[in-house]
């Protein structure tokens, strides 16, 4: 089965802990909308390309990782797109969770996502050290004191560091996703903490340019929203040129910083074809 | 040491990640107002009591446990507070998280709590099977289909069974303190549900009570705000005597449901002193 569809998967057998008896259907409902239908899955699709590139043995272990990591985005998502937060009435191309289902089932079902995320990894049978070794570094990817909560609430501050908001906004789960793919292998993971943080870095990167460009089909949520926010971001900090040439720079960081693994140079293959995806076809003059 | 110091060192231990540099000061804080100073801090107490009736031989792992259970239940004070649920603007007898630190922030600070909540599970060093099974215990107790999320979001239900949402809503995290307290001392923690199922539903029925008797002192937050609010209450249901005779009637029954264990004429003890303790003075005459 291809990678997309072992997600697609992962993700259909998790949020159907949502349907067993007692569960209060309106808050199955959200939780599928909040995951379905898919967005472009881009952490898990990190995490299996990891696990694959170091010789996957457990990919039962690795579904549930990388699902984990993609019902923790999207958990993130629901509560960002919250009135308090950006407002957003859509996500994805259609209505946001709290449009969709009312501000109290929002906030329920980004807490729901996040607790269904670590209920998975506790459930999935396979090796325990794996397991620990895959929670801990999921956990510290979403909350204090670097994870994406703690990046969001960068936003509160009075002042903010780009490079501080953006490695824990994106950057740290995108290490857990590069870290758990490793772990559910079997390999040595810690060192792809730093690969997996510089391309969530990238990643960032490219959103921004994104959100300025306007791409606001591609990107599936209204777009020049970071300027009027005040919120961090790299086009507004080093222009659009800039950030591009920032952007190229982090992945090439991020390629040299991969570790030795049998897989590297499909792993390198496929972040070349990431990033020619990811900026905007209208910008695309810009880049050298 | 004693239960309650072990309680709050533990707590402030956890609390201590959100310290660490690159976090932000202001969730830091946040995340302490809703935790310190201590509640009742009866679910961890409970999970401890459990543990040393079992014959408790990995104190860290118990620790850890009852803290985990306390930061998700803080954490869902937090959010249960929000202006989009109870708009409470006190909690403890000081300021809701909302009010004193605006709702972004308490937002991502009950967010926090519960990733908190597994990362101090996935770092304790015990073994771990036992973590294993407390992981999954907690999170059953607090996401789909009965945790305290799926509780709480039948509220937003055209309609609810009483019995059903205080089993999610309070029942289960009760539960889940009895199972971790039973896993950490490496007992067959599984028989342990129903006893804290019954316990968790008396004391919703407590809190019921405290609710409609106005006893606002005691209890720390506004009180007589179900009735207003529409919400499931046991007194509307059975009226003062009725949910006393129920309080009374789930307290034996849980006793009746305790698995054999070296330490079970202290908790039996223990919970006979505690159901005195939370029926209200002023509705005290009403329990024969």
């Amino acid at each position: 089965m291809d990678a997309g569809s072992r997600i697609e998967q992962a993700l259909l057998a998790a949020v159907a802990h949502a349907d067993a008896p007692g569960n209060p259907p309106l808050l199955a409902s959200a939780m599928r909308h909040a995951v379905f239908p898919r967005g472009a899955r881009i952490r898990p699709r990190l995490c299996l390309a990891v696990a694959s590139a170091c010789g996957e043995d457990e990919p039962t272990l690795s579904d549930a990782a990388a699902a984990a990591i993609e019902l923790l985005h999207c958990a993130s998502l629901v509560h960002d797109d919250l009135p308090c937060f950006d407002n957003a009435a859509t996500r994805r191309g259609r209505s946001s969770v709290h449009k969709a289902f009312g501000e109290p089932l929002a906030v329920l079902t980004g807490d729901a996502l996040i607790v269904l995320a670590f209920q998975i990894l506790g459930q999935v049978a396979a090796p325990l050290e794996r397991i620990g070794i895959i929670s801990v570094a999921v956990s510290r990817s979403v909350g204090v004191p670097s994870g994406i909560v703690a990046g969001q609430a960068w936003e509160c501050e009075p002042s903010v560091d780009l490079a501080h908001y953006h490695r824990a906004k994106t950057g740290a789960l995108f290490a857990a996703a590069a870290i758990a793919g490793a772990a559910a292998a079997g390999s040595d993971a810690e060192p792809w903490r730093k690969f997996g943080e510089l391309l969530g870095e990238s990643y960032q990167v490219a959103d921004d340019l994104r959100d300025s460009a306007g791409d606001e089909e591609a990107i599936g949520k209204p777009t020049g929203q970071d300027a009027p926010l005040g919120r961090p971001n790299a086009v507004a900090e080093f222009g659009i040129e800039g950030a591009i040439h920032r952007l190229h720079t982090l992945v090439a960081e991020s390629i040299e910083a991969m570790p030795t693994c049998q897989g590297a140079p499909m792993l390198r293959a496929l972040m070349q074809s990431e990033v020619k995806r990811l900026v905007p076809k209208k910008l695309a003059q810009f880049a050298a």
